[in-house]
């Protein structure tokens, strides 16, 4: 018999499901990956689900009987006391599917659900970069911005399952720039890995092309967040201003939440981290400039530590905690 | 013996202390006001408040010994689980004042300490407007925008009691106004009662005075935001633009809120509630144009019921629930 506990968490994602054994001090046994294929339907869906699980096990040379909880995480909307994923736009065609009885019944074990974004904060929370708060902000910079919100060491779902929508304030609210949900002046369309790239576009047209980046667009015919931060690395000005006006954008959606839920930590993850500690200090130095005082000196401000895995990782932490509460 | 038990609330103004007996089902059994007279000192000002204790007492024609525990709430800045508070902008030249401390010494009982705005908030949710709700945001709107949230059963403090600093969350970043606090473009430069009359003021300067206001402003020498709500109501076209705004503004307010701790409710307080429902409903227009499809649909938009007892009932509440506890 094994000493510990272990828990599957998965993350189903628009593209992929991924997945994995996590044991009770949060450490990863195995990691695996299943293609979401939401196009062929719901039912195909939870059967990815289900595989994702089973490969999980077997990956971390488990048994289903080792396995004390599992947890789901995915992307909304959704009814997260249900269980419910109601009408997901990055899983098409999805309608109201029963996630959580599902993978329930299929396995046997006790089953949490969460949303992936908060799942993710949960998991940095658990053995990340929020290890040891007492509180903790998460947002994950990447098509949209997802966001969690770690507090009484629980996930602020919300009543209506839109807690921690973050990327969703409004932080222009005069000519702001349109988000992809419809609505105008939102942190998403000003910060986002999507709006750097849109921003820099609409840079290069006013400026002429004086950037390396024109260069770059020419010879590929498409530029991503990480060309940006790499160009502003190596000096180019008009890339520079982006990355500046980037980290100001995030520090005005920092600074809101530390006027709202007053955090210990506010983390920043994904694929920007890899332009490195400069902007985290350019994103500090904002902070600084906007909060009180007190929160401004404060409060942590850090990278994720987790990468792509806090997902399923945060999953995991959502069954466990299922366990130990229950 | 008295089958009920019995809290002291009392709420530290900035010219006035207010008190009262509050008992287990939230009933106000005395109310009494007592100056702060901050500017004598903050020893006298503690005495005040034991003074406040002693008549509220009084009042209720009760003795020291029916009293359970005893609830203090102040305007910050403060350190709320030290039981201080630290510099107050309204209690001038008060500084680091152990309040929770000399008040449970003074008389010998356990003592609650809380911000002024999260103790009305959370008398509101106890036996106000908010009544029976899961959790809460109140915004009060007076020379400042008040805030407070509530989930679970408790305030949400923050880490370093800014908590619920909702005045101050960022909703114009390019050439917002000034607020109060020194950074522009916060939720209180615009909304707040302070701002609907300098709004006013501007609008009469930019239409040259086509307004009922202007005759006000000459005669009386002033205007009150209870002026340009009244005149928007009798059909002055100037103050209709005005309370319109506003009403926009606190939709805005009241979005990234449902966006970020997603309440059951979020009730408006203080002076404006005078402008009547149809303000309410205007803000709840906006609203349902700002937020996403099932908050927007499900979250309840109320104003306050407490009135300027909210605070001393909230102080209260505090206490209660510091025995309660245990």
């Amino acid at each position: 018999m094994s000493k510990t506990a272990y828990f599957v968490g998965i993350d189903v994602g628009g593209q992929t499901i991924k997945g994995g054994v996590v044991d009770d001090a949060g450490q990863a046994l195995s990691t695996v990956n299943v293609p979401t294929e939401a196009y062929r339907g719901q039912e195909h869906g939870l059967r990815q689900m289900e595989e994702a699980v089973r490969r999980a096990i077997n990956a971390a040379n488990l048994k289903l009987g080792d396995i004390q909880a599992i947890g789901v995480a995915t992307p909304g909307t959704m009814d997260i006391p249900a269980g419910i994923i109601l009408d997901p736009p990055n899983l098409h065609p999805w309608k109201n599917v029963p996630v959580r009885q599902h993978i329930a019944e299929a396995f046997g074990k006790p089953t949490a659900f969460q949303n992936d974004a908060n799942a993710a904060a949960f998991g940095e929370y658990w053995v990340g970069a929020g290890k040891g708060t007492q509180s903790m902000v998460l947002f994950t910079l990447g098509t949209g911005i997802g966001c969690g919100i770690i507090l009484n060491d629980s996930v602020l779902e919300g009543r209506h399952s839109h807690g921690a929508e973050v990327g969703h304030i409004i932080i222009e609210m005069t000519n702001g720039r349109m988000c992809g949900c419809g609505q105008p002046g939102h942190l998403e369309a000003y910060a986002s890995a999507t709006a750097v790239v849109k921003r820099t576009h609409e840079a290069l047209i006013q400026t002429g092309g004086m950037s390396s980046l024109s260069t770059t667009l020419r010879d590929r015919g498409e530029l991503t967040a990480r060309d940006v931060f790499e160009a502003a690395q190596d000096g180019d000005h008009v890339a520079g201003k982006i990355v500046e006006d980037t980290a100001f954008y995030l520090a005005v959606g920092a600074t809101c939440m530390m006027h709202t839920v007053d955090p210990d930590m506010v983390v920043f993850g994904g694929g920007m981290i890899a332009a490195g500690d400069g902007f985290l200090e350019r994103i500090r130095h904002h902070i600084r400039r906007l909060a009180f005082p007190v929160p401004a000196e404060r409060t942590q401000v850090r990278y994720a530590k987790l990468g792509v895995d806090a997902g399923f990782i945060g999953a995991a932490a959502c069954a466990r905690q299922l366990v130990m509460s229950g």
